[in-house]
């Protein structure tokens, strides 16, 4: 029986691939409609994995949810309580953290969603790309490692009149 | 009469938004599928603007067709043969420059799409996107002063069964 979790990584980005600004630039220029979108398939996982600045940022909405936190302030782990727990990535096997789980969705930051990336750890991608362009911001990748990595695409849906639109990938 | 030129820009990204892993890195790695919306698309333009990187990578494909290329190395303009002008966009009008024109396709690189976008100048983007991540790599922008400019998405094809898509916008 194979028990490794399906790990879905969920990001918001412009046209011009940035998933933010800067470091603790909320979310208030992603659509209503992404929004509900990325509601529904947190309710329907099982855990939530946010890098320590994006866990800040949305500190609040994630409060009710099961985490988990990366973050470099705890050697391996570290549990606040019972829907909650700090765990650096350098000091544990995440497959085991992971392993409790059926289905586990990735919030980012860029940070997180790249060692999720180099470490062969993803299966899917749900991208939404709103209408617009920043010029500038935070990339959802920064790896100096990556190799290309070749996904494929599943659907496509219009989320609304101004043209969010919601990918949806898996990695081949 | 408006003699405005309407300019398009032209691109392909991967899924995490990037032109191309380095500067002389050539597009083995776009669909043929691209490629030949990409020829229909330069056929139907009158004229096509152009970094001198892009210029050097893509100057076998781009030797037939009307050809302005952005360079520092003249101080204005330098009229090479009929189809090929070198200029200096710091050092003319570039709206007199594409005022001949019905149809500009803008090819890049970064730092050509980037100026189209912080001079107000672009009024549509073709973006291919190759399911594919990098990783790291070419960002299609680079601004330091950008504004968050506003698009309008009027179409989304997919060019074939991998999961290329082809998405049209306006800026608003």
């Amino acid at each position: 029986m194979n028990t490794s979790p399906i790990i879905i990584a969920v990001a918001a980005v412009t046209i011009d691939g940035k998933i933010a600004l800067h470091a603790g630039h909320s979310t208030d220029w992603t659509s209503s409609e992404d929004k509900d979108f990325l509601h529904g398939l947190l309710d329907k996982s099982d855990v939530i994995v946010v890098g320590n600045n994006t866990y800040k940022v949305a500190q609040k909405p994630l409060a009710k949810r099961n985490c988990v936190v990366f973050t470099h302030s705890v050697r391996t782990t570290a549990r606040q309580h019972d829907n909650l727990l700090f765990c650096n990535p350098s000091g544990v096997d995440i497959r085991t953290i992971l392993s409790p789980y059926k289905t586990v969705a990735v919030l980012g930051g860029t940070q997180t969603y790249t060692y999720f990336l180099e470490n062969d750890l993803l299966n899917e991608l749900y991208l939404t790309i709103e209408p617009l362009v920043f010029g500038r911001g935070l990339n959802i990748f920064e790896s100096m490692t990556a190799k290309e990595v070749k996904f494929h695409l599943f659907s496509v849906k219009k989320l609304n009149r101004k043209g969010s639109i919601l990918l949806y990938y898996r990695i081949v």
